[in-house]
């Protein structure tokens, strides 16, 4: 099973059994998803979808509810033969499946009939789209009423994020699931790992020799990672007081990406060789420990003001916050990753919340040529940039330099773009799409590792532990801006600016998905 | 005087003497590029232009003669004003160059007329638009009037090609012309180095961190360069049974572009470092001198048949060609840079009259990572192509390798382009007007050095003395073909072949200049 999968799974039935049939990334996101695929054929002919949830609703009444979900979060238009062929290999099933383990014996009982009607093996894939609380419990019905076995590799087990809320609190969850299940059975979600863009990093790395021998701290000057959204917290005051930019961001996606940016390149690309190299740069990634560590953090939280015109609260003073919060929503970083290819080269890292606009992207700066000292007409020229833009555009964009045309001898700069969302519109599967495809093909590169995440939690909580502000003087940002002032002097200290690139949209139309 | 020139030229007037006042070059590119150049300013205001013929016209009757070609060849429309002004500031001047040696003072007094109106210090340059045989006797004759005076760098001459047929005749005018003028004198004139592309080589290689450090037998698999036409001698059978495919692309044009992708990096950017490293290139190109290094050179004749649904005649049918001529329309080599950064990487060159489509473009392919033997899902993916567009369009091009968009692991070819001629559609200054600002501003590197010539004039005989086919024998090809089928057995040879790179037109309207 490669990160090429082609494998023999695809001629199992998959049964996907999704627990949170009701809830908000069931409808905007699974559903849609499970859509597409069947409508793509992509899933065996043999899929039947199960979605448990706790209130009592006919087959009727949540077909119904599904058929709206899915015209209205598709990212195509919707094809009505197809709906129908997808809404029929769709069943609901009521269940206290929280507060009641006998009712995990019922379910079973269900499950096993519609497995008997299928020609072939099949693929217990269960899809734990609830509250972070109950992970730990389903998995443990799921183990007493053998629905999931352990070593059985046909069941599998798919777990939405935070998977804890710190380094303890993961490794409690870890005990539960690892009781139950071995590593290989568990699919840990980060949906960044399914964005096309996240996935090209390793066809961009490793399958160009532009790019590969320049891929080191003799090329390389820095790396900016940034992650931006417009929103603020949207009603979920509660969940983000727990969580904050670090956990909702952080921990998860931004260290995934830096990963795969600055990895080793893998043995070969079956998953379990790229999940080691990943886990090797996440330990390689200096702590902030020492004294003076934290000057290398900014953290943030946004105020009330104005955004595109419009009036906005500021973070304490949304629903369910603390009007002393110090949850940050703002980071900007000096990431290390104290190795041999690495040593000396800065990743910046930085997301936010109410920010000046939505963007997703990876900038790496090369440094400049040493010869270009002894040119007095090239001093000033901009040093080349890749740009790899993970949304809302999907991209690559180069910065490079060239003659201005034109007499005489001026050089420019020149921006080179290929823009895979206007090339392929419509056609790039969202990343639920590919979570939900890859997990049936039993292919665990898209899904994180527990040594993945130990090593995540450490880091975060080298942050927690040692750089909180004081409530009283907590940094703070406007609206619509581009965080707290200390993100741009940690750059300015290291005579550098963060890149403030825009994809040129002639021709592109912008994706609507969210982060 | 730096290849960005900026210098103390400028506030000079300028005194442009054209020698053969009513020729084609005259008409088609000198007189249009002297409207544009004044048009916009990049002349001094004062700036005289004496067009001199053998013919005897009156003032009026050549300006009309001048309107009508520049409002006919002007790459973009024509202002009236403009057009006017540049025609008050042109004057015919009638004259026996050749063969009435008196006829220079009288020339002369009038040249001295107009100089004593000028402000300012006067350059005087003098382009010779002539018949080669006429260059010499011309350049004599000016420096016995006295009217280009040997050390004086206002005064220059500007030499058409070709400069010479061969090295011996070569060498013998140019013992005339050093004669009477310093080296730094004589504008040997290539226009292919006035073309924006090629001009933005330098800019590419030695402004950007992306290449420079890949620029070398380590990560370059091949280059190749090609310069096809679809048209045949076009009437000039004469003039092309002469010359041929090796003087009138391969001694100039071609060998000057590979001087330029291959030379090393210049002490600065001066014109005469610049010549420098480009003579030290074409030193170390391999001469076809060892026993069997011919096969190494593939020449064709293209013979009758169909282009674009018209029927053409062969080479040897054609007007004033000789039936059973010897002389190439097409070439393809395999040259070697014999040195250390270009030690086995072959540099395949071709050119060709009649063939598939118009252009001219130098593709450098880079090697394949090593590593991507150890990747099966990357085995057999392309080569990254650097692609510099020269004509019809203007622009630089990468292919790279990226993952497809959808589900799955598959990795796909993808294409940047930046097109030039697009982005600056109607602004890009055609090749003599470059020329002719530079030699204003005595910006040399535009122009070919003596040596450079001599180097190339010895490796193109290198190929003549001993690599003619038998006239019963010699290879042919169809019109609209990519020539001789030896072409491509060549690279195949060497377990390659020649890359049909076709800019992705969408967006970009192409330019309609002459090779």
């Amino acid at each position: 099973m490669r990160a090429n999968s082609n494998n023999t799974e695809e001629n199992k039935a998959l049964t996907l059994m999704i627990f949170g049939a009701t809830g908000d990334l069931t409808h905007r996101k699974l559903l849609p998803a499970l859509y597409h695929l069947m409508a793509e054929k992509q899933l065996p002919d043999e899929t039947r979808v199960i979605a448990i949830g706790r209130r009592d609703l006919s087959e009727e009444e949540y077909r119904a509810s599904v058929r709206q979900s899915v015209a209205r979060h598709s990212r195509s238009g919707v094809d009505e033969t197809h709906l129908e062929e997808f809404i029929n290999a769709l069943s609901y099933h009521q269940m206290e499946f929280v507060s009641d383990p006998e009712s995990y014996q019922g379910f079973k009982k269900r499950l096993e009939k519609i497995e008997k009607n299928y020609t072939q093996p099949a693929v217990r894939l269960f899809f734990l789209a609830v509250a972070p609380e109950f992970f730990g419990v389903i998995v443990s019905h799921l183990k007493a009423n053998k629905l999931a076995v352990r070593r059985n590799p046909d069941h599998r087990v798919m777990i939405e994020k935070p998977f804890g809320s710190d380094l303890a609190s993961a490794r409690a969850l870890n005990a539960i699931i690892s009781d139950a299940l071995d590593e290989r059975q568990v699919y840990r979600i980060d949906h960044y790992l399914g964005k096309e863009m996240i996935r090209n990093i390793l066809a961009l790395r490793f399958g160009n020799s532009l790019f590969e021998p320049l891929w080191n701290h003799n090329y390389i000057d820095n790396i900016q990672i940034t992650a931006s959204e417009t929103l603020g917290v949207e009603g979920r005051g509660a969940y983000y007081e727990q969580a904050g930019i670090l956990k909702d961001m952080l921990q998860n996606h931004l260290l995934q990406m830096l990963a795969l940016i600055t990895m080793e390149p893998p043995a070969d690309l079956m998953p379990e060789s790229i999940r080691d190299e990943k886990v090797k740069a996440l330990r390689a990634l200096r702590r902030y420990e020492t004294t003076g560590a934290c000057a290398e953090i900014a953290l943030g939280q946004y105020v009330s003001g104005l955004i595109n015109g419009e009036s906005v609260p500021g973070y304490r003073e949304e629903k369910d916050v603390a009007s002393d919060s110090v949850t940050p929503t703002f980071i900007a970083l000096r990431a290390n990753v104290d190795n041999f290819r690495w040593g000396g080269v800065p990743i910046y890292i930085r997301a936010g919340k109410r920010m000046n606009k939505r963007c997703t992207q990876i900038v790496v700066e090369f440094k400049r040529l040493p010869g270009i000292n002894y040119y007095p007409e090239f001093k000033n020229q901009p040093p080349n940039l890749l740009v790899i833009e993970v949304q809302p555009t999907e991209g690559i964009h180069f910065q490079i330099n060239a003659k201005r045309p034109g007499n005489g001898f001026v050089v420019d700069q020149v921006e080179m773009n290929y823009a895979q969302s206007s090339r392929f519109q419509g056609n790039v599967p969202e990343a639920y799409e590919q979570l939900i495809l890859e997990a049936y093909r039993a292919n665990s590169s898209l899904f994180t590792r527990w040594d993945e995440l130990e090593q995540s939690w450490q880091f975060v909580e080298s942050i927690e532990r040692n750089c909180q502000p004081d409530s009283h003087h907590y940094p703070t940002y406007s609206p619509g801006s581009q965080g707290p002032e200390r993100a741009d002097l940690l750059l300015k200290a290291d005579g550098r600016a963060w890149h403030e690139i825009e994809l040129r949209t002639e021709n592109i139309i912008k994706k609507g998905s969210s982060h």
